[in-house]
């Protein structure tokens, strides 16, 4: 690491928002450098609670993100709010600046928000997405809130990698809830019925309640699974069987007037009782390991991709090479067989190597 | 390549049937040699033209195609036919065995028939299929089909890699074409109107006319681009630009009835115009050249998700290198770069190697 970022991660560890947000900025923008930054942030993690919120638009996500962030100053804990807008073009400053204004009674910098977009990060949003936790949590960050704009798939495949998730039901009628994809009801730990003194909100809730009902009986998935998208995390095991029955996570339902603060109280209570099962359940070290596999495959893959660009090129370019193929001078077999063979071949005697020390 | 396999290429080439659907089971098993195997097809392949018929389930398009065949035969050409079905259980012998029989009024084995479907094939079904269009035309098969059973995104990309797409359009109210996915009628070259004697097949054809008369006066993407699915191929050159006036495709429409022949001649003309067209205009070096790429790029990916996994095992597993994570013994990005920096050093050394010779 060089010395400006050494001293940019001094800076992070010692609790200078500028230092946070250039470290933020240099993840978005894969600056030289970056890599070293976020592996030596690593050291400094695993403190921080973070919760993702996410909804269709309208539920009123970011009106109780700010309600739960100002709720949690209030009682000493430090806060952090990432915001994904994969569509948005902007990203980092704009936004920031009418966030800060709206979390009202808390001063300048006390909550942190930064938002994020696909555009203004090179390389995976999520990618950058984790590495930004990184870097809050190691500043220091006690709550770190993962809030989407939209609902898309992008959002979700992001915010399941919250510890707990919270997903935003607006009240009203119970085709709502049929039409809200299925992809979404199954990576809630906690519903929040938000607007809850609108009509219809009752009868959300209810429904709610049969749909969790229904999937606890085993109708929506086997056991607690369900409830925290492990099947959706890649080579999870089937965690669900083992945990005793006082060690089911049942999905409560709060419900919130954000605009007002009614029921923030127990939507914390809710994510604070879902982090002690988490933690008591055994399934806290599971997550983290899965999260962690995926990071490690995600980052792979784009680190190939890369060398595989390099090789191309170095080959002539995908082009040439396509056009030799068209030729009937070689074909797409060959040409990976002559790209890969040799870096197999190293691989091997690296390893054989290894193995003689 | 072992003795068995030259034999079995020696069979294929000399045009034995029996030896085709055993290269092409190889393909879909993967089984030991198929590389090599696919790769010496590549000399002997570049004469067959290239059919990609699709379109909503219920078109008719089986019917069609079989009359395709039924017509191809009667003028003393050899067709080969692969039905893509991504959902399909089934794979190869149980489909080939209705279709031989549908195909009423040629031999037995005269028109040769064979189903893929993704749990049929292990690794990709669009580099299988790609493959086995490989293998009969190195067979020799002067026309080769690819017909999708259904519609969906994975069958619009395979269909997408012949030379000349044609789009079924049911006869029906105008909400149909509205409907259909702005993806399918946008690889299409050709598109047919089939059971043409149901009552609403003059009023598709008509919209299908305004559609079309659309695209062309650039509603639809600039200039031809649209036709021909080339903004959807990667790194596609901008050739539309260079085609004058007179060498742009507009697509033709064609009215059929399957089930008694009717306009099936019309259809093989418009076919044999649009191959015609890819001909002189310089359009289908280029295709054939991006298909290549892209073809390079798929197997690029495969093998070295490969040798990642076989890496990742050498390393200790996956799971023991997220639990590391998590004991805060290392991080992701170090655990890419312990895996990755040897294979690029090498990669290194390699082209030093080469540079000093």
């Amino acid at each position: 690491m060089n010395a400006d970022d050494a001293a940019l991660l001094e800076g992070l560890l010692e609790g200078e928002h500028r230092a946070l947000a250039r470290v933020i900025s240099k993840i978005e923008n894969r600056s030289p450098g970056y890599r070293e930054l976020v592996s030596a942030l690593y050291a400094h993690t695993g403190d921080a609670d973070v919760v993702g919120i996410t909804g269709s638009p309208g539920a009123g996500k970011s009106t109780l993100v700010d309600k739960l962030a100002e709720t949690y100053r209030e009682r000493g804990e430090t806060v952090g709010v990432i915001a994904i807008d994969p569509s948005s073009p902007f990203s980092g400053g704009a936004v920031l600046g009418d966030r800060i204004r709206m979390a009202s009674s808390v001063g300048d910098m006390d909550v942190f928000v930064r938002s994020m977009s696909a555009r203004g990060t090179l390389g995976g949003l999520s990618t950058a997405t984790a590495d930004a936790v990184k870097a809050m949590d190691a500043f220091g960050k006690d709550k770190i809130i993962i809030e989407t704009v939209g609902a898309g798939q992008n959002e979700i495949d992001i915010v399941r990698t919250a510890d707990t998730v919270a997903v935003l039901v607006p009240p009203g009628s119970g085709d709502d809830i049929q039409t809200l994809k299925a992809g979404i009801l199954e990576i809630a730990d906690v519903f929040v019925v938000n607007k809850a003194d609108r009509p219809g909100a009752d009868r959300t809730v209810q429904e709610l309640q049969e749909m969790i009902h229904l999937g606890s009986g085993g109708g929506l998935g086997a056991g607690g699974t369900g409830h925290h998208g492990a099947d959706a995390m890649g080579d999870a095991d089937d965690w669900g069987d083992t945990a005793d029955e006082e060690q089911r996570w049942t999905t409560p339902i709060v419900e919130t007037i954000a605009t007002n603060g009614d029921g923030v109280e127990t939507f914390i209570e809710e994510l604070a009782n879902h982090q002690t099962y988490l933690i008591d359940s055994g399934t806290h070290a599971q997550k983290v390991r899965q999260r962690y596999a995926e990071e490690i495959r995600t980052l792979l893959r784009e680190d190939v991709h890369d060398i595989l660009e390099d090789e191309l090129a170095a080959a002539g370019g995908i082009d040439d090479l396509a056009e030799a193929v068209r030729n009937g001078e070689t074909d797409p077999y060959t040409i990976a067989d002559e790209l890969l063979t040799p870096v197999e071949d190293c691989i091997d005697e690296l390893e054989a190597g290894v193995e003689n020390t």
